[in-house]
């Protein structure tokens, strides 16, 4: 299985934290080691750094830590091959354009027997059934929408529908971002939380290291975390319910309804 | 304007000679130090790292140079930014996908007037016709081959086309990639060589440094370099001609006819 971490903020963050404890669960503190990668959107662009080697013993990921980027909007993952060979093409995030958008995508979870119809506007590279799912998503808000983009809760409402047609193939823990909304469907296991005034320090789970959020924040700032599983060991995180998709704006809930 | 370095193997090389001497031109020995991008094929997968600081600089430009990445499949490229701003969405190499394939893309020079009828099968994210015109030239691929990739010279056929027609709205130097072949269209400026067994000593113009090529070479590598200007002063590189669209597989120049 694998393990997904994003983050949604009102003002551009680094994740360095986080991502730190993160990366040891790619090889180290847990069993993640069969590659792992990394987008973050800045404006309109994506940084998106993917390896396929453990993420604890990567150069690119240290270099991510020595040199923190500053991103509203982040998706991360770290994978135990389940299925589809260890391979760059392979590594998620997976990132498309669809109307003059990056779009980002990552997966926890395997879909057996999912065969979708393919029209061929977007075809997977690699071999994994999450790219086939990320393809599937796009052609079917595509298919909906046209050439150009719908507004938000057009967006979500028809995202449920599809996001829980893929889910009874199997497990469907995504995390799917356009670089201003953080959508996150939940099969079986994701977290969140959201760091906002008044900050306090938070611990890190995998590894003796505490951050005092006081100190490198404006009151203004907030910031959602989610993560499959808690990264931190003194912060209250709160649980997905199984088959509920959340929505991140500027580090809030986004209230559709 | 900006510059463009290639390169097509038969086995999987380190760029890092040629790269060194090419990211100095972006903001050391050259001024193009607007942005700089690179994309290395691994297998279907493609390794993009893209900035908007000067290459001369950058923390991940180093990266490259001091942890080598083997390819058969590279563009590069060093940006002064003429259309469109500073901005990561506006960084070469663009990499999409068209039939389950990942294609990258350079280009070096200004269409002004170009501006083609998208269907929104590809759109632009960022703002330069460097962009439009790879969107463009996805389009034109797919309208005519539809949903299954052709055999390369059919494909070589049409591109042959497309670039003519681009070109006539100003520059158009490009590179482009779907992981086997390096495609080279040339309207002003574009070099080349192949370096094969018996291999050499290359100096570097940019640079006080030397390689024997002999050493950290097989007798059956072979090795095509494709750059705006000629990164070598002791190699003889051969001067594309305006209009010409070259093709690189294995290393050598791929005869269509």
């Amino acid at each position: 299985m694998c393990q997904l971490l994003g983050m949604n903020c009102n003002t551009p963050t680094d994740i360095v934290f986080s991502f730190t404890g993160f990366a040891l669960r790619g090889g180290q503190t847990d069993e993640h080691q069969d590659g792992w990668g990394i987008a973050f959107f800045e404006g309109a662009g994506v940084r998106h750094l993917v390896d396929y080697t453990a993420a604890c013993r990567s150069p690119l990921a240290n270099l991510i830590k020595v040199n923190p980027i500053k991103s509203s909007n982040v998706i991360a993952h770290i994978r135990k091959a389940t299925q589809g060979r260890i391979a760059l093409e392979n590594c998620h995030p997976f990132i498309r354009e669809c109307w003059g958008i990056n779009w980002v995508f990552a997966h926890n979870g395997d879909l057996p027997g999912f065969q979708p119809v393919l029209d061929g506007c977007y075809q997977p590279v690699g071999s994994t059934d999450s790219e086939l799912a990320f393809c599937y998503i796009l052609q079917e808000l595509r298919r909906k929408f046209g050439t150009t983009a719908p507004a938000l809760p057009a967006l979500i409402l028809l995202l449920k529908k599809i996001c829980a047609e893929i889910a009874t193939f199997g497990t469907f823990n995504i995390m799917l971002s356009n670089g201003q909304a953080l959508l996150v469907h939940c099969s079986t296991r994701l977290h969140y939380l959201i760091r906002q005034f008044p900050f306090n320090t938070a611990h890190l789970s995998d590894q003796e290291l505490s951050i005092d959020f006081a100190e490198v924040t404006t009151p203004e700032d907030r910031v959602a975390v989610i993560a499959t599983v808690p990264l931190t060991d003194n912060e209250r995180w709160i649980a997905f319910a199984s088959g509920e998709l959340k929505v991140f704006v500027d580090g809030s809930l986004y209230q559709n309804e």
